[in-house]
């Protein structure tokens, strides 16, 4: 692809879309990426700029000279993207980037956005919109509409204002066509329209926008002014980011990494978790070691070692995934954390009779020791108990306390219930066997 | 809530939307939903009706007579919406249904997409879009829309078709407006438009628009005639759903559960994975009764159990949800399946030697017997070598033969990884205590 045949590639690029040229990019060096990128014109090259995996980003961008940043890529850029991109600088690249942008109206918009948090409505909104004056006709609204138009891609909706810009309601496009020139625009706008404020937290404003089919939704400051919309394609990534980071929560890998990564990111993503499970597994040792003298008694009580700890750390996983799976999905205050942990406790009760009830039966039969297959069912009913339990309350306490609640599915909780499982277990098994 | 007093509650609900008298619904008994569905008008207690959960939906319309389905839902629906419903019924009702519909037009629309597979394009697709010829003047588009735009709740882009239907190409609003009525379409639409065919997964379809940022992308049959059009609420529903199905099966889970289910929908979605760890941990009681003489001659070997298979089972599991993650990602073919064996080769090399070693200094320092420090450092080196294998090789497999990869990840491999565990470190150690 590279062969310095620089008219030949410009031309099989031009058709291309954005999208599928930065996945072309994603496997050049940087160089040659570099290259690619100052044949694309400006339009094309900011588009594509957007579609590249952040880190990539910002690797390549803290190279380049801040003049070309700013008049090759941010020049061209909707305002929440070029804050976006500005945001990831590095502070002294960033100051300079803002100084050599010639349209000090966007300057001032980037500058606006990168106030806001970056999980709130402010910090994910764009400032290109269509807004009209309420008090406008329709000819008016045309006109004022075609001017505005050219900086906005997509028009969506069009937000109705009063004369101090705060917001009134929307006008679909269809409206506007469908009614004569000079009718006004206040007898035709929709007053009753969703709407988050700019420190609305960017889970809510995925909720509600997912919740009522939302394309757009205006985004207003605390006395109302219009500042900004949010568009449907930031809840999409939204949605799946979050999904993405709970699934790698719950499979124990720390960060956000794929197969195409290199194989040292790899090894770094799983080192935490499995480090937990190591040390885990030591202290699960250490527990069997100060039962020595009744396992080398009992062998027998060594063989459902395994069983209890897998059904401790099953049941536990389960039950803290349904807790955390239901706060993601935004269920939340339908039922108080008393009423859910009441609940998980009739279901776990049930749960572990049936499973102590079917290792009973097997052991009783296969095994015949009864004081092993008692031990073996009165704990692993105790076991699955306080693993379905703590799996449910520590993701509800967590999220009382504003962390992550899906900590809770990953290897941490499943290797602490091991430990207890064990010392459950064998407290158990001691009694039994010393009632003997 | 319900204390009958009906023009209160009418007059409550008005101006509630849709999405949120759903939810209030939720919590009704069938008889008292039943009653406040009679108080809607027919276009919101049809818009309401598509907001509730599938499974109470099913339950109460199969309670309803078909003409009332038909004459107070199904008339006010888009034909996706209506497909679904009618899709749901029981056979007899639904032919019933489909009788009582009195515009013959939609119901030609509801049966046409019923001929559609449920998971492609055409099955999620709505009839409902505006289209306009090719030959035709912006003047007579824009009288043209007003008459279609009656039926179609947003706009969003119009198709441009020839004399035989085909597409070709989309027109935004924004141009019709700006652009005087003499002029012709075929001089204005854009002809590079991306479009699915009828029997194009939803997968594919959800990628696409979601790649491209597209708010509505349109569907053609074989020979490229324009039949419907997707828009972005079925995409963020289907990135929502898969992303809630593959988190499920990781945690263990079957069916789909919220926390809110009846108890026993809770306990019969945990069951099926309980059993399969409950069936593992009894054949790892048979394996480790096969080496009952050792364990009972050298009981700290024994001490390691829990250590072996918890490092089996999370190395497992991080490598197949890796794996599943790219899968459903869409990130496919980049790596061909041995490359990507391969480099997980080299990342479970690495990482099974630096914890081997871990555990090599500690027991070292700590133990102090060297037959069991070297038993315990060797296995766990090739547990976790083999079961970082299994966990990329599995969903691999699973994929190719068009099984759900996802499957890999639940209870049934970690449980497979723990006996192999238990089989690698008894047979290392017999090994090593052999030798002395």
């Amino acid at each position: 692809i590279e062969e310095n045949n620089t008219q030949e590639l410009k031309a099989t690029m031009e058709p291309l879309h954005p999208a599928d040229i930065a996945e072309v990019m994603d496997d050049l060096t940087i160089d040659e990426a570099k290259s690619v990128y100052l044949l694309l014109d400006g339009e094309k090259a900011s588009d594509v700029l957007i579609e590249i995996p952040e880190n990539d980003r910002r690797r390549f961008l803290n190279v380049l000279p801040p003049e070309l940043i700013a008049s090759k890529f941010i020049e061209y850029m909707d305002s929440d993207d070029a804050a976006d991109i500005v945001a990831d600088l590095d502070e002294d690249l960033k100051q300079e980037v803002l100084r050599e942008i010639e349209d000090t109206e966007q300057a001032g918009d980037i500058v606006d956005l990168l106030e806001y948090e970056e999980d709130t409505a402010g910090g994910i909104m764009a400032k290109e919109l269509v807004s009209v004056n309420e008090n406008w006709t329709v000819a008016t609204c045309l006109k004022e509409i075609s001017k505005q138009a050219e900086e906005v891609d997509e028009i969506y909706y069009i937000y109705v204002t009063d004369d101090q810009q705060r917001l009134k309601g929307v006008l679909s496009l269809k409206k506007l066509i469908l009614n004569s020139t000079n009718t006004k625009i206040s007898n035709l706008y929709e007053p009753d329209v969703k709407m988050v404020r700019t420190n609305t937290r960017q889970e809510e404003v995925a909720e509600i926008m997912d919740k009522y089919d939302l394309v757009a939704i205006p985004v207003i400051d605390d006395i109302g002014r219009l500042k900004g919309r949010i568009t449907f394609d930031d809840v999409i990534d939204f949605v799946r980011e979050e999904a993405e980071r709970d699934y790698q929560m719950i499979s124990g890998i720390t960060g956000d990494v794929e197969p195409d990564d290199k194989p040292w990111e790899l090894i770094r993503a799983r080192f935490p978790w499995l480090l937990v499970g190591l040390l885990g597994g030591i202290m699960g040792a250490l527990v069997l070691g100060s039962y020595e003298s009744e396992i080398s008694h009992v062998t027998e009580l060594a063989f459902f070692i395994p069983l209890i700890a897998a059904m401790a750390g099953n049941v536990g996983v389960q039950s803290s995934s349904i807790v955390v799976q239901s706060i993601a999905s935004g269920v939340k205050d339908v039922e108080t954390t008393g009423k859910r942990l009441l609940k998980e406790l009739m279901v776990s009760f049930a749960t572990a009779a049936i499973f102590a009830i079917l290792i009973f039966i097997y052991n009783y039969f296969v095994q015949g020791n009864i004081n092993l297959t008692l031990s073996v069912s009165i704990s692993l009913f105790i076991v699955m108990l306080y693993a379905s339990f703590f799996g449910t309350l520590i993701p509800l306490l967590l999220n009382r306390l504003k962390i992550d609640p899906a900590l809770a599915t990953g290897p941490f909780i499943t290797t602490m219930n091991d430990i207890l499982g064990l010392f459950i277990y064998f407290g158990v098994g001691k009694m039994f066997f010393d009632f003997l």
